[in-house]
């Protein structure tokens, strides 16, 4: 099979890192996968921040909310709306920027974070190295926000450890194609449909892995998405100017 | 050198496309690299649909502003945030969700289909196929949902392109990498330092590839970004349920 289409179907989030440093050379490789990465009318509103200091991986690991592998791991990479650098091209040709006032803003520096995030995901494992994504960044952005000296326009969005895995992650099982494949038009009944053999699929992989007390799905889901997770994004992305109208 | 990191590394979009169809087992191979794409929380909040019919790609090629390629490649998919299918799993677990109601989960939901984009993109040229990836069915959001039947918490947030290329599509310059790679700290001159040099390597890149009348980087973002562009997002996802408080 491809090799580059086993890759990609194969994602595995590792936690568990050795010590093992990561080489400048590698890292230059991830970083360009994502400088080269595609993004809404070119205009490559986005930054990233590497992070190697080990008092500032310590620190990220408390502000997500307690993910003691961005500690472990050699090396964070953030990843930054950056309306800022836009804006700068917007002045350098005499007119003032208004698109961060807008929602469509945030959706399309999102969408283009999520796609730098992927190919620098994908430029890591095809290297040997290991990974895990981290959206706990978003639980304290404010303290990210000073910790990495963003200015306004900015917004810190998504990271990713990157380091050699101490242990095999295993793969975790998705909800089936049919409740994630739609032809023409979507079908909200093989959504529903998928998600009680999904539930007990979930609870099976954690026993197999050894964590009888793991929820399934729909519980873990329950816990966080019942109440107003991450609060503080719409308030900080608000004083940082994107004020998504 | 490595066939994944070389392939992440030269993104094309190809706006080109010759009448041969797309065989299913490619596209599978191609929703699979969305459908094992990680996501925050597990949550898999997105689903895709995918669009064959000439007259609905035909209507999507005018909904994202002109953009004939949509009606000659043979396949469109469209990424949508799926919140809906989150509160189908939530309520199974007897709770209702809120978290829709958060910016932090159209943030959330954007950068994940952001990540199943790119490896969908990656996944098709793994396979020899070309692709573009388009943020202007964000145009016309109201018509792209009633199009495809999306229900309330759902929303079109991106869509490519697949087929096979009838010419080769040149590589486009980046901002280099002192713009887009920062160390520990944000450094704001950088960013700006690095923008007349790229200016000019845009309108080189436009004059090699017969296109003299292109505009600088700056210029085009000026055009566009001067103004609330793309100004339906906002209202059209709080008519889907995501205030974004």
């Amino acid at each position: 099979m491809n090799d580059t289409l086993q890759l990609l179907q194969t994602h595995r989030s590792v936690r568990s890192y050795a010590d093992t440093p990561v080489d400048e050379a590698a890292l230059a490789q991830i970083i360009e996968a994502g400088r080269r990465s595609p993004s809404s009318f070119n205009a490559q509103h986005l930054s990233v921040v590497v992070v190697r200091a080990a008092a500032a991986r310590t620190r990220i690991a408390e502000l997500a909310g307690g993910q003691p592998w961005i500690a472990r791991a050699p090396v964070f990479i953030v990843v930054a709306a950056d309306a800022g650098k836009t804006a700068a091209g917007v002045a350098a040709a005499g007119a003032a920027q208004q698109a961060h006032r807008s929602a469509e803003l945030v959706v399309a520096c999102s969408i283009d974070a999520g796609i730098a995030l992927g190919a620098m995901m994908a430029a890591a494992r095809a290297q040997g190295l290991a990974v895990v994504p981290v959206g706990g960044i978003r639980r304290n952005p404010r303290a990210m926000i000073d910790l990495l000296g963003l200015p306004p326009l900015t917004f810190p969005l998504c990271g990713m450890c990157v380091g050699h895995a101490a242990a095999d992650a295993p793969l975790k099982p998705r909800l089936p194609t049919q409740a994630f494949r739609h032809d023409e038009r979507y079908d909200a009944d093989a959504v529903r449909a998928a998600i009680p053999a999904y539930d007990q699929a979930m609870l099976r992989h954690w026993r197999d892995v050894g964590r009888p007390d793991g929820a399934s799905w729909s519980a873990t889901l329950a816990e966080h998405y019942s109440r107003d997770y991450f609060p503080g994004v719409g308030q900080a992305l608000r004083e940082q100017g994107f004020e998504m109208e």
